[in-house]
């Protein structure tokens, strides 16, 4: 890939850097893709949350590392747009996949806010090269250690109400719990947000069996890692927290041999 | 992990075997979780797909290979199950990860059916081991490609009616529609299926603007891969197959410098 050139005074190319926006994988060295951990060696700058960086620690000797605490988000995604556009090259890690619940977003918002306002000057500039690269996220991860829960149509619905609002959230519970999807919760529980996941089963209840399965992945592929099964009945019963990916069976969703198996279709009521 | 013994009555312990159920990722190589490349190359049998052996031929110089064509799906997942059984150590190979729309539930059903069997008389037998290896889905992979269209709540929906009925799949693309998901239709098209892609587009207009972002992503990290992004308004103005992975933005996704973004929440109309 090659930098775009914006402007027509140039006369000496200056390097054009480089931008990675990395998902680490659930953490196992072993699931995270190769092409990830290339990129992070090359690069000069690496930027994360704490936590994830200890992750890969062992690829950073040689490296700047900026290192923040876990809402400083923006200011991370700041950081490495600049850094990239000042012709570094960056990466900029999240856990899982970067492009799921991920730092993708943000890092490429605020990407193309700076290039809008750099093109409205006349002042010649060489944009970064940006690479997504994709991970396995929490889903791939909890859904793998269940066994098989997501082979028909799923949803993904996260339970934090910061930045949006919990109508929001309830009506799109409501509607996939009617449609019969089976639903991966993200951020099931925080610190802060107690009574999200009681009212998630809740408004799933309306619409689904309380013997619906229920599988429960915490620090899936970490230290700590925790599988279980359950039901939408006894689904409080359980410790969930920050760590835990929760996932909901659809109608015809069965736990055999202790795992979860959701069927690939259906036909005229019975399971295939 | 160690075999579970069934049956009082064993003498000598046979080779307790082990089956892998395997995700390639999308295909190429550096996109691959490393577990998945270990586990391929410490089996003695591989099954899949044609298409997908070929892809990792250099990894099975040295062992008992079955090839076979698309449909044989329940073939495949019953030989593999078979010789795990009989003490063999077995990978069964997915595109994308095993674990979504993948092989991974096929699998598992056959292996737990065998072994309510097995449980039902007296003789001795070792359950082999089993490991589902998650991997890169083409959710993640056209994800990526396109920018960050999921960063907000997501919905996987596949457009085969084969082994599902219509009706269960255009109530799902309602409900979505209706509560503002992002949505990735895997299956779009096939060679005999034509008509479900305009019928989905028709009950998303439904909920949703015409002008709504579209991203269509073909062969994701293959040769011949193709990005493109338009609108639902002009959706079936593009060559769309079963290769193709079709990602439509909620009502908040929008296109900067040529990415598709989907803000990470909402606050009081103002995205985020």
């Amino acid at each position: 890939m090659v930098g775009k050139r914006k402007g027509e005074h140039m006369l000496h190319a200056p390097h054009v850097g480089y931008l990675a926006i990395v998902g680490l994988g659930p953490g196992q060295r072993d699931l995270m893709a190769p092409r990830a951990i290339q990129v992070i060696q090359e690069a000069e700058l690496v930027i994360g949350y704490r936590v994830y960086l200890e992750q890969i620690h062992d690829l950073l000797s040689d490296k700047d590392v900026h290192v923040s605490e876990l809402t400083h988000e923006v200011e991370r995604a700041t950081l490495a747009v600049q850094s990239a556009s000042a012709g570094r090259r960056v990466c900029i890690v999240s856990s899982g996949d970067a492009g799921i619940y991920g730092m993708a977003g943000l890092v490429l918002d605020i990407f193309s806010r700076q290039s809008e306002e750099i093109a409205g000057n006349a002042s010649p500039v060489l944009e970064p090269d940006i690479e997504v690269v994709p991970g396995i996220s929490a889903l791939n991860a909890a859904s793998s250690l269940l066994g098989a829960p997501l082979m028909h149509d799923f949803a993904a619905i996260s339970l934090s109400d910061l930045l949006t609002p919990w109508t929001t959230i309830a009506q799109r519970l409501s509607a996939v719990a009617s449609a019969d999807f089976v639903v991966v919760l993200y951020n099931p529980i925080s610190r802060k947000r107690h009574w999200q996941l009681g009212e998630a089963r809740r408004l799933l209840l309306e619409h689904r069996a309380g013997t619906t399965s229920v599988g429960l992945v915490r620090n899936a592929y970490r230290e700590g890692q925790k599988v279980q099964l359950t039901t939408l009945e006894h689904l409080l019963e359980y410790d969930i927290d920050m760590f835990t990916t929760v996932v909901i069976g659809n109608s015809c969703t069965r736990v055999r041999q202790g795992r979860m198996i959701t069927p690939r279709g259906y036909e005229q009521g019975r399971l295939l």
